[in-house]
């Protein structure tokens, strides 16, 4: 990984690395108004469960939330690893000087009022840049909800909430926006996957987009990185480094401010301008690597990426019991480069002996109409597809039935012996898909409720694959 | 309304009617199988809760579902306005014989068989047709999941579930695809919205989507038209009397099979070609119909439109505690036309009095930073820009955070003073966004989790004011 010009020292990932597993963390700013930051931090350290000790500081308080609160940092008597810091823009300066004074590796600084606000807090920006330099720390911001590692139970963000299952979190997030990288972990624990490392970059003082994307690339854990960008500064270092990574493991860019309004509107957000859409499209294209439209179609695709078993190719098997929604689909497998070859003859001898006697045209989709009904022909038919050398990836379309078993166990077994990912959309309210949610993601089978999110999934495992072959023949 | 030229006729309208408010239902093939569509339509009849009686027939069961079994439609004494046919393609032809003799108003004909199997399909099929002619029947189908009429307690499909809040519903649907037909239902249900009347319209023997789009403009429970379309035989009466509907009450199209690949598709599927995508869209766009890209877009539009008072123009005001989010949606109201203008001088001088002191740049969209924060300044800001005369609607976005009171009954006032759309973006997950949904919703204020979802129901009373006004102008 020798191409990007400014990497991170092997110092500097440590440091990094320490950050987001941390021993000794402080808030500092912790007080007693629920709705402040300085609250907000103090209850998601708790709430996340981090273990070792938690250092609430504030000059006047005695206690938040139960815990004993210092008056400054230099009453506390263990190591710092993190500090987060609650404070205004200007003293936040002065902080992050004195935590570097104390050997703090790394800060988080959640203020805002620095460049995206003109001159002169970009003056104030370069000064907090310049106390992080010449201490060597890992600077998270400044103006960002924060960061968080869920394998490490830590989260350092004023939105508390709790991550579940995060032993199995393979998806790690960097986003240049709280609200969006909110977006993000809303809708993973809708779709029942659950975020690794999540690291909001704000103003991007020091810390860019890509020396995070450098240090989820050596993060072993991260399986996944999804990135959420509006502009950045060193956008070639970036797809570089991001061409490389994804030999590796997937790299999924969502860029917004892609329309001419949204352009004006993106100045005064973490101080960097859009830069124009179609430049940054066509160089994610030229470097292979999976641009997404929307959040939903980011979250979609991580997920199919981290649960399911890689893809050999972009050919599509198509199996419902109803044709509308395969016709939807097709669409937007159309869309994203993916291809429906015919089965092989083996394939229709095989499917001609299930359908005897029924009216359906054995092909690529199969609309197995009533036979696709019974659960024992679905999994029958599931696994023949699955069987075609034709196809690369099944995506197997259900209805929701209060009268119909869904054959959860076959189609788990199938793509445990065909060794080829499952995709499975089950047509329902989210409640009725969350039957089956656990019972086929534990099992690597990623499920969907819309048709068109299962087609987002099915297509990142057919472009991964299929950029992964071009990068593989070019090197 | 008289530009369509095969209009039904007053006395098919209220055939039509009738069916869907009948008074005597007839289940033909009931039988014990709950995997069988005979018993699944039964159940789908209780579960919906029709007044009135429900007469399953079947030569040899004795009772079903706990009901006494006819063993034909001549041992029934009493009137049926409505018979389910789950028998196969053949019996299907003469069992709606035997409907019309006895004086059935409509006939729902489930099985598959006739054109989209060849030409022997086809000619039997045209049978089918014919008999419902001869006898001035409603025949829905045949190839269709069936129909409901939820303000009826009527479920007429092999789908058994139950519709909650019907009395409510505004939004009906004609969907060309019973799978589609689903995926929208459940995307409703999910929204908190239900379905008012949903027409399955399968292989359209006789009854065409403009027919029962016809109806459905003269039904005065639905304030809503959702399409659903493959592809249609009358496409220049459909879109003529769309555009007139339109004037009255909104209809939007969702068309699928636009791709390539889908176009080889859907030639088995309801036997009708997808038709050249292109033409499509710009015969909609040419008669200002409202056009959607995919199932989350239809709901979330009808969504909007069912709940919210008119808009009076595309103009949006914007409001957001983060900017991220709020740069994604504008990408969203660019690419669908909506506009953003400056506030007035007088909007940013009352503005400047709540951000004194803040780090806040007063523009459209408006970040209001930590401003947004707090319930109390949350309203303020929201009602400000809501009485901006350069707004025609409100969208005002707010993160999930469990210290912060999001303030619903300030905005639930403010949309009843004002008089203009407020539509809330509540970013989390599905479960946090229903801790609003009822109180927004039954006050007239749609909620969406899914920024992209939220700009679609916003761009969907844009786009119906402006085009609602070009129709005046032209008129």
């Amino acid at each position: 990984m020798g191409c990007a010009k400014h990497m991170l020292s092997q110092e500097e990932v440590e440091t990094f690395d320490r950050a987001l597993n941390p021993h000794g963390v402080a808030v500092v700013g912790a007080t007693n108004q629920p709705e402040r930051v300085g609250y907000c931090v103090l209850e998601s350290l708790l709430l996340g469960g981090i273990e070792g000790p938690i250092y609430p500081i504030h000059p006047r308080n005695k206690e938040v939330l139960g815990q004993r609160v210092y008056p400054s940092l230099a009453e506390v008597d263990g190591p710092i690893d993190l500090a987060i810091i609650a404070l205004n823009q200007y003293a936040t300066v002065d902080m992050v000087e004195e935590c570097g004074q104390r050997g703090v590796k790394g800060v988080v600084c959640m203020a805002g009022g620095y460049k995206e606000m003109g001159e002169e807090g970009l003056a104030l920006e370069r000064r907090l840049a310049a106390v992080a330099r010449q201490y060597k720390m890992a600077l998270f911001g400044p103006n960002t909800l924060g960061i968080f590692n869920s394998r490490a139970n830590l989260n350092a963000t004023f939105w508390p909430i709790k991550i579940d299952n995060a032993q199995q979190s393979a998806i790690s997030v960097i986003s240049q926006s709280g609200g969006v990288g909110q977006m993000i972990v809303t809708k993973a624990m809708d779709e029942g996957v659950t975020i690794n490392k999540w690291i909001g970059v704000g103003n991007r003082a020091t810390l860019e987009v890509v020396d995070c994307l450098q240090y989820l690339a050596g993060d072993e854990t991260t399986k996944v990185i999804a990135v959420f960008i509006e502009g950045i500064e060193r956008a070639r270092d970036f797809v570089e480094l991001a061409a490389e990574v994804a030999r590796h493991k997937p790299v999924i860019v969502f860029k917004a401010g892609t329309s001419g309004l949204a352009q004006q509107c993106a100045l005064t957000h973490t101080g960097s301008m859009a830069g124009k859409p179609k430049m940054y499209q066509d160089i994610f294209e030229q470097f292979n690597l999976l641009v997404v439209d929307s959040v939903s179609q980011l979250v979609s695709a991580c997920k199919a990426l981290s649960l399911s078993p890689p893809a050999a190719g972009n050919r599509i098997g198509l199996f419902t019991p109803t044709a509308g929604p395969s016709i939807v689909m097709v669409d937007e497998l159309d869309r994203l480069g993916c291809r429906l070859e015919p089965f092989t003859n083996k394939t229709r001898d095989r499917l001609d002996v299930i359908f005897q006697d029924v009216a359906v045209v054995v092909k690529n989709p199969l609309d197995a109409a009533l036979i696709g009904y019974s659960a024992d022909s679905y999994a029958q038919v599931a696994e023949i597809v699955l069987q075609d050398p034709n196809v690369d990836i099944l995506i197997a379309i259900n209805t929701e039935h209060k009268n119909r078993r869904f054959p959860v166990r076959e189609l788990v077994s199938a793509q445990r012996a065909v060794a080829k990912p499952i995709i499975v959309c089950h047509i329902a309210t989210q409640a009725g898909r969350d039957i089956y949610l656990e019972q086929f993601q534990s099992a690597g089978i990623p499920i969907y409720s819309d048709v068109a999110e299962a087609a987002w999934g099915a297509a990142a495992l057919a472009q991964y694959a299929t950029n992964t072959t071009k990068v593989e023949h070019l090197g």
